[in-house]
């Protein structure tokens, strides 16, 4: 934080006639979301919450970050073992967005469109649901929904297990078995699982995924924190020990995206406790804590008056790859995104109300 | 409208779901508006209701109001006998807008604000109350607000009688007699009232105030619909009797800026029967009916659904002069306003909830 902001920080009138200043800017700029009582409708919408003032990242650091995503496309695309390719015959001509039918990122969603609209690349958005009904595969598995053929499906909605009915399954079934590139597909899925960072962090397995490349070794390993398998056996006893023992020095995690899942302090040693008996256990990971140095900002959050807040960031780097065969055709990195919250909570993403968007501040 | 369109105002469903697009689109763009319930405050917006096709219009029209636009600044100019002129010592550097604390409108202003601070001229936002508190003349009759000398106040309030508290009036006084250039000065203001347009339509009276330009004379009485005076008088008592036997040729306006006070039909007639033997009856102006040819198009308002819509358009066209002495510097137009609204009702503007914003699509 620059120090010509701390004075900004402590005054509550300026900081108030600042943040209604940011908030009129961001809406203007289109920083929005529906709202929680209506996310089916943009009839009134706010505004997505963010940070009043950047928050300081050593320059060091987001180099860094940015030079390993191209070792993590690389590796994700290793272990996915993903056959996706670029197939010539596909008109490249109709992406379909997944996405649920009530959802206040819209907003974040749309800018996707209207950017591949803007390079005539047109888009339909489907829910589960819709595909169940409409969708079927051609001949050579081309895939058509409403029927439009679709060269590209790229998901905003099924991370989760709880976002699957029967009839959703099903959808995701069909979209898997079609030639349509999927973004991504079930495979390149997996690999963001925990239980797959798990066994990326056990000694050896980088280097014999990337076999020739010991530099980008390097770098994806220094990213890592510690991940522990809790599976039955010597290895998952030993970790639930430790773990029951000293869990303030430890976060637990259930195979699940988006935030709010995990588990901390007591918790932890009271899960353990109830699980330690049963095979469950071993669809958690136990993960080394990261403890951030706190620093002071301002979230801008919806009905919520701004103040200065003890704060805690993580940053994220957008990476894209391509592979057509055995040729990995585009890997880079394209941007990055800084998400902040209180120290009050411990877990929780932008969605979950919680951390809020945030730019990086180079120092 | 164009005939492609045709096809999907009559379609519910495509309707509908273009709505929400074109409404997704418009508050990703910025065509935002504080909601009523909550007008001081952007915690909720929704959008500034818009239609949801351009409006046919005659490319020619467009044109010769455009090109008229410039005649009515050298109008405007001389009729005001403004002696606003840019003063060299000015510091240019800080504007001054006049708003409500409580405005829908904000992010249009804001749009200009931001446009000033790019070319590096700082705004303030004051309302009257403010500038009565905080506001005084220093030698040379300069301007100081917050104790910042303010270079232009621009008015976004101070419109209707019913904005002026006795403070208010105060603050106006203030910052007329300052020497800033106000935007609109008083004088202007003043001749942009019914009465000076009802003098103006008079004949002779523009040949008496551009006496050199029979051209730009002839353009200005082509866009003029007939105004009569209902001063006490053989003249006014005319009007009131024509207006009386057949109301439906007339608007009666009363002295006010923005829409929802004017009378049509039977009203015209019931008031006037009331207030012709009174001298009240000079406050109110008669003109002829303008009687547009209606057209469909789909007016988007929060809460409303999509549908097709007999509707009536005004054009308005933006105009800036400004004069140092007895030079016109500039004098230009810079854009128009194209407003549409359901048959359905006789009168009313965009902030009255009625018209809807539109765009002409040259024909």
């Amino acid at each position: 934080m620059a120090t010509s902001w701390k004075s900004i920080l402590q005054n509550e009138q300026q900081l108030q006639e600042l943040a209604w200043q940011a908030v009129d800017k961001a809406l203007m700029e289109g920083v929005l979301m529906r709202t929680k009582q209506d996310p089916g409708s943009s009839n009134i919408v706010s505004y997505a919450p963010f940070t009043l003032f950047p928050s300081a990242v050593p320059r060091e650091l987001l180099e860094q970050a940015y030079e390993v995503q191209v070792d993590f496309n690389l590796l994700v695309d290793t272990v996915s073992q993903d056959s996706a390719f670029l197939e010539q015959t596909l008109s490249r001509a109709l992406v379909l967005v997944i996405a649920k039918k009530e959802e206040r990122n819209v907003f974040d969603q749309h800018y996707i469109e209207h950017d591949l609209l803007a390079r005539n690349i047109h888009v339909i958005r489907r829910s589960f649901e819709d595909v169940a009904e409409t969708g079927f595969l051609a001949q050579d598995r081309k895939l058509f929904v409403d029927g439009q053929e679709i060269a590209v499906v790229y998901f905003r909605d099924g991370y989760v297990p709880s976002q699957y009915s029967p009839q959703n399954w099903e959808a995701r079934l069909l979209l898997e078995r079609s030639c349509a590139v999927k973004c991504p597909d079930v495979a390149t899925q997996l690999v963001g699982t925990k239980k797959v960072q798990q066994e990326l962090s056990r000694p050896g397995v980088l280097e014999t995924l990337i076999p020739d490349q010991p530099e980008a070794v390097a770098r994806l390993r220094a990213t890592f924190a510690g991940l522990y398998s809790l599976d039955v056996g010597e290895e998952g006893d030993r970790a639930i020990m430790e773990a029951i023992a000293a869990p303030d020095r430890f976060v637990l995690k259930p195979q699940r995206e988006g935030g709010g899942n995990n588990l901390y302090g007591e918790a932890i040693a009271q899960t353990l406790e109830q699980l330690k008996a049963s095979e469950k256990r071993a669809s958690y990971i136990l993960m080394e804590k990261i403890e951030p140095e706190p620093f002071g900002n301002c979230l801008l959050q919806a009905g919520v008056p701004a103040q200065m807040t003890q704060c805690i960031s993580e940053l994220g780097i957008f990476g894209v790859y391509v592979r057509q065969g055995k040729t990995l055709v585009m890997n880079k990195h394209v941007g990055h995104l800084l998400r902040t919250k209180s120290t009050k909570y411990a877990d929780g993403g932008v969605a979950a109300g919680v951390a809020v968007l945030d730019n990086p501040y180079l120092v």
